[in-house]
Order: C-alpha cells, then sequence, then structure tokens
C-alpha cells in the first residue's frame, strides 16, 4: 500500500476512538451519555439545516470540517464538561499535545491543514469558527433541554456559569438566540439553575 | 417562535434517535455495535480526507450533505442488514415512507432538497452519489477487518456475496479498490468468507 494512501487509512481507524469518549449530555430520551462522533454528526447536520441565518460568505464546507474534526483531539484528551474549571486549567496542554498526536498520523500537508482548522476553532474568531462556535453549545443545549435538563441538575449548575458559556449564542441569528434564552429562562423558572 | 425555525427544530431533534439504530459493524475494539450516526460521521470524515484521489470536480459538500443524511431514514424503517436478502425485499418501500415522515417535518424547501438528495444516493448514479456508495462500503468493511471479521463470521456470510456487495468499490480510485480487495482476499485464505 501507497505510504501516503496507509497513513490516511490508519488515521481513519485511530479515531473510531471518539465513539467511547462520552460527554456529560444525556440523548433526548435520558437514555445514554452521547459521544463525541455523535455530538460531531449532529452539529454537522444541525449547520446545513440552519446555514440560512448565518451570513452568505461564510464558508460552509469550512464550517463541517471544522465541526467533523474538532473533538478528535479528545482521543487522547478526554473530554472536559463545559463547566469543569479545574478541567479547565490544562484542558488547552492536553488538548494541544493530543493534536499533535492524532494529526500526526496523516501526511504532513494534511496534518498541518488540520491542526490549522482545529486552532482557528478554538481561537473562536473567524467567521466560521463562531458559526461551530454557537452549535457547539446550541446542539448540546437542546438535547439537555429534551432530557428535562438532568445534565445542569446532576453538576448543580448556575444560570450565571450557563449565560457565560454560551454568550457566543447570543451574539449569533436572534432567533437561535432567542431559542437559548428561552431554554436558560424556562430552567431558572422551574429552579434547576439556581 | 417562528414557524420555519420551529420545524427546522424539531426535525433536528427527532433525528437524534438516529444514535438508537444500530447496525451490525462492530466498533474496531469489538465492545458493541456502531449505530448510524457514528457511522455517518466517520464516513463524512472519510470523505474529507479521501477525496484527493476522486474526480476534481466531484462537489464535496454534496457529498458530505448526502453522507450525513442518507441514514435518517432509518428511524422508522431501521437499519436492514447488507446481506439481509428478506429485509431488502421490502426496504424501498419503507424508507420511502420514512423518507417522507422525517424529511416531511421541515419546511418544504428543505423536504424538497433532501429528499432529492437522498434518491440520488440511493440511485447512486452521480459522480456524488458513486463517492458516497464507496465510503459507504469502505468504512464498515474497515472496522470489520479491525474486529477480526466477526460480523460475517456472525452471519456466515460468503465470498460471493461480498463481492457483489462492494461491486462499486472496485470501480473507484485503484488504492481503495485494492484496500477492499486485499481485505476480502485475507479473509477468504483464513476461511472466514466461505
Amino acid at each position: 500500500m501507497e505510504e501516503r494512501f496507509k497513513k490516511q487509512m490508519d488515521f481513519l481507524l485511530e479515531i473510531d476512538k471518539v465513539k467511547s469518549i462520552f460527554r456529560q449530555t444525556y440523548l433526548a430520551d435520558k437514555s445514554r451519555f452521547e459521544n463525541d462522533a455523535e455530538h460531531s454528526w449532529h452539529a454537522c447536520i444541525m449547520a446545513v439545516v440552519l446555514s440560512e441565518y448565518f451570513d452568505k460568505d461564510v464558508d460552509l464546507l469550512k464550517v463541517i470540517k471544522m465541526m467533523l474534526m474538532h473533538d478528535v483531539v479528545e482521543i487522547y484528551a478526554g473530554d472536559t464538561y463545559c463547566y469543569d474549571a479545574k478541567g479547565y486549567e490544562d484542558k488547552d496542554e492536553r488538548e494541544r499535545q493530543s493534536a499533535e498526536k492524532i494529526y500526526g498520523m496523516l501526511p504532513e500537508d494534511q496534518k498541518d491543514e488540520y491542526i490549522k482548522l482545529w486552532r482557528e476553532f478554538e481561537e473562536g474568531k473567524s467567521k466560521e469558527a463562531v458559526f461551530c462556535a454557537i452549535l457547539d453549545r446550541v446542539q448540546p443545549t437542546m438535547l439537555n433541554d429534551a432530557a428535562g435538563c438532568i445534565s445542569w441538575k446532576e453538576h448543580g449548575i448556575k444560570k450565571e456559569q450557563v449565560l457565560k458559556r454560551n454568550e457566543v449564542t447570543f451574539s449569533g441569528p436572534e432567533n437561535i438566540s432567542q431559542y437559548m434564552k428561552d431554554i436558560i429562562e424556562r430552567a431558572s423558572e422551574k429552579g434547576i439553575l439556581k
């Protein structure tokens, strides 16, 4: 097998492990936690279906590539719950090392391309990165809401934490922003979010 | 909430059920069956990483949309194992009804777009549909090979069935075709495929 192709296939097999990285989000039917592969797939379809609400000059293919790939670093770094302050202390360093390892399995040009894409996502400045950041929050919030917000309950999350975490979504399209605010407000009124 | 946006969010929540549609493919570590959402995510990344081997004028965004969406019909139709001759008798009709139901949750224009895309995938004639058909076979074959071909063993699959099922991959890029032939040949030599 040609060396370039072999590297690509080895990478594609290795990322199967993403399916065993579980998040703190329950499926809508509460049966179990969602894993990173499922989350990425769901957020990608969300990007396709809701793309009309974002700027016309956003590169949708780039958004989807970013979204497909963004959690691959968690294979070695693990999932860090978005309200885990302690986990966030060394999250960047863990994920940076993991990115080198996982994307380093690919041919040099692809390694460079995907690490660049992942950094752009992490920095959250480009239009595509902001688009991803918004859906990366809306997707689990939608599931959490459907599941009766048990994830927030279990971790004793406060309203101000949720507002801070989801700040970027309030700067997004009006209907998406309102959708997020409504979920947070309902959970607050019910006393789920303190 | 605006009606159009509500329909889109209702659809996006409903497709969470794809994560509970399990296939006959084991994860590479043999721990459990893979589900449709994971399969779609994996095949999408495969499309991105291996796109260089396909015709330059293939529309990669279209390929990915097709791949993200193609198994959503299995929410109501269930997964039909590719070697289940009996299941294939009414597969088309079950999936057609399911497509109407699931894509029918969306605004009319998106329903039409995604049903058209799904039919194009099923017909397997356009360049994008052939690209998808190939990866839709390479992804589970890669996992099955990594897992010691237990899926073929458990179902007592014959070599001629696998050759027929994967015919489209042999007309694809040379390295992908050879990769598939090698896996089938190895399984045959080991006596796994009769």
